[in-house]
């Protein structure tokens, strides 16, 4: 976007190319003459209107091409790794409404694949490179349950095409990020970071959540060039706090924040697809009372437990109960549960206060592929578990969110209190004490390493920092 | 969006529902018994993600209920008026991830409906009321060619459905605009025009596009409570400003703005479903210089001359031919053309200069419906006006875009230059004095009235004006 922003090489994508050719020549399904064929995003209509929503490259597409144009696909050669790219051809007074068409000599020199043709080269393509099998992506997405839709052209039926086995392969090269994308996946977190900064010193109580998210957006945008957020900003304060997903049309970050509020603000920029997630939580009034520290540091002390371990070999899911297990230590030292830590943990207690897991995985989606692939530890069963995204050991070059919270939620806190197996961990009076708290999050974006990890999230995280960071306001 | 912004009232969706119901009653067709079936937007996932784009409510269904929350439905029973909205029954722990669940109790109140019930409560409601015929939604978007989808539900094929009756008439409705909406139209405008006047104050060469209209969406959201825009901004410099819609994702207002360009920043936010569309032509350095002068007041003449013209009863063509007529008149005057204006006209010169229709309606969507409805006048067949979006006399409450343009646009250039029916009109060497110098477009949003218009946009248009403006820069 620019000379002010990262500029994001088209060797990235080559190299992507690359690690997915080698992954499928590793794979004795894959016979020699194989192509890889991926269609990119289209444009998607506003309802019935002639608006469209703003284009953003599909994730698949963008890993392998990088393109910014709807309506294109991308063709590999597996054995040499000739990469073709096939644009739409447009007609002439599209110049006038879109701008100057480009030749396919220039989207050539532009995105550095070794042809381009257009889409309807399609079938003469493949009928002079006479693939022995062409693989399309088909596979469903652990987060959402859809499944992508294989790309397809006229006479593809002529060919071998085997749409299931591409997706785990594609799907795991992307779990591993390479140095290239590391970079972008940095900036974009030092952008979300800085934008948070100025949030925290913008919010007071009077001001309005929104007014927040404006915030953000602008400083990610005007400063960042991101002119996406990887998803809806989630700008809660007060009991909003403790709504996972606030935000959305119907809740859309419109209350006027409170002296005494807690805010729990998650948001993340989107540079070339590329996604940050990252939450801070702070008091509206830039203070913290004793009973915000006594929630914060709980959440505090479990992310700084993970952050303390996590490292390549590490289970997610027993990371996912380390951070439990402190949250609910540090709850019970501060008076508001009693008894064993792991009895309440054994009970499933900590779904009370984080019914979501630790993290996910993060890349070109904020909830990045790779979750449940074949062959990978399978979705846990006990409900405080099953909300994980993933269960798989670390990995060095995993890229995930530490995101430990403690949120007070009216029919959770019911639930548990009418729970015999749950409520004798309760210290009732305490507990409904934060019954309109809200919540705490603090989420950090973080790089598996061999021996440790790197915190890409760089915002004020103890309570001295933050309040020191506020008290600089704007 | 809180206390500092405009508040809609309920009544501005009650008083459409009145009158959608009064317009078929006064239709023969619509017998006794009658209702209305409506099915509200859903949320739209970013490819086969757990994303979701930010939902917006559909224009139709936004026009006659005002609902935030996507997966609805409404009826109306058109003899009484009776308004019923069915919302989604939405699991428990709903209120986990989204917020607390409200009642129907609760939905009724917030949305000043008769009566809400929920959407698997549609078949019994329908089996209960017995309807003699049931109204539904189908009907092509003459400016997208895409065609609304009917609402259904389990057991319609038991009634007597009419999915096309509802569309022209419904859609009529919306083209005249109630006082109520009127407001709502004005505050978005009044918010939009203020955008505008900080991004002229903010851009100079050495600037980016996109980082006006950074400054546009965060004056629109934190000041306006605007979350969305009604379209994608429009950020054209030197020659991008010659390109219609410059700004789409492979032309991202990614380009920095250099000392001599024009910018040509066609912007408009959204409030509550309704659009503002408004355009701001000014030289990047503030300061015009006789060839900008000479374009600018050219564009600026037209559009003086069908503001002074328009109003109740006169043709929407005919103010697109005035407006062609008074650009031709002052290119001729400036020294780029020669010959009788009236022949340049007749000969379709007008498109080479401005290739687009001199406006368009606008009110819940950018390019608003009603534009070709049946029993209209149809689109014009000539070039220089088949790009019109509707051709219909103005009528009081009509709401309406006027932005005539100039620009030099290559593959135009070269076709009037090598056209025997054009070249002669064209004094080449100033013609092509100009051939890099983009566009001037100069747009407001009109309310037109029995005795004249009102414009809504309030930006500096005069060549001293936005000299003033950008003076007193930040």
């Amino acid at each position: 976007m620019g000379a002010k922003t990262h500029p994001v090489p088209m060797a990235l994508f080559r190299k992507n190319r690359q690690n997915l050719c080698t992954a499928l020549k590793a794979n004795s399904a894959v016979e020699k003459g194989s192509f890889v064929l991926l269609e990119g995003g289209k444009d998607v209509s506003f309802n019935d209107t002639d608006v469209n929503y703003l284009f953003r490259q599909e994730s698949y597409f963008q890993y392998l091409f990088g393109v910014k144009e709807p309506d294109c696909f991308g063709a590999l050669n597996v054995d040499s790794g000739e990469s073709i790219l096939f644009v739409p051809r447009l007609p002439e007074e599209y110049a006038t409404w879109m701008g100057r068409l480009f030749t396919l000599e220039e989207f050539k020199s532009m995105y550095e694949v070794d042809r381009v043709l257009y889409v309807d080269e399609l079938p003469a393509f493949f009928e002079k490179a006479a693939p022995k099998l062409i693989l399309t992506l088909s596979g469903v997405n652990s987060d959402s349950g859809l499944r992508s839709k294989p790309a397809s052209f006229d006479g593809i039926e002529k060919y071998v095409v085997n749409c299931d086995l591409l997706h785990p392969i594609l799907a795991e090269c992307r779990v591993i990020k390479t140095p290239e994308e590391i970079e972008v996946l940095h900036y974009v977190a030092m952008v979300s970071s800085d934008a948070h900064i100025k949030v925290m010193q913008f919010m007071r109580p009077g001001r309005t959540e929104y007014e927040g998210e404006a915030v953000f957006l602008h400083h990610a945008y005007a400063v960042g060039g991101c002119r996406h957020t990887s998803y809806t900003c989630i700008c809660g304060s007060g009991t909003n706090s403790a709504i996972l997903h606030y935000g959305h049309a119907a809740a859309p970050n419109d209350k006027a924040v409170r002296d005494g509020d807690m805010c729990l603000f998650d948001m993340g920029a989107n540079y070339c697809g590329y996604a940050a997630d990252i939450t801070c939580s702070f008091p509206a009034n830039g203070k913290f009372t004793e009973d915000q520290k006594f929630i914060y540091n709980a959440v505090l002390d479990a992310r700084n437990a993970v952050l303390k371990e996590a490292r390549e070999g590490v289970s997610w899911v027993d990371m996912h109960r380390l951070s439990c297990r402190v949250m609910l230590q540090r709850l019970k030292e501060g008076g508001m549960l009693q008894g064993d830590v792991d009895e309440m943990l054994a009970a499933g207690l900590a779904g009370t206060f984080q019914p979501h897991g630790l993290g996910h995985l993060i890349g070109l989606d904020v909830h990045d592929v790779g979750g449940y692939l074949p062959g990978q530890p399978e979705r846990p069963t006990e409900p405080w578990l099953s909300k994980l995204r993933f269960a798989r050991d670390l990995k060095a070059g995993m890229y995930v969110t530490v995101e430990p919270g403690c949120y007070f939620i009216d029919i959770l806190m019911d639930k548990a209190l009418a729970d015999p197996n749950l409520n004798k961990f309760i210290v009732k009076d305490v507990f409904e004490r934060f019954r309109t708290f809200g919540g705490v999050r603090i989420e950090d974006d973080v790089l598996i390493t061999k021996t440790g990890n790197v915190n890409f999230a760089s915002v004020p995280r103890t309570v001295e920092e933050i309040e020191k960071c506020m008290a600089e306001r704007t």
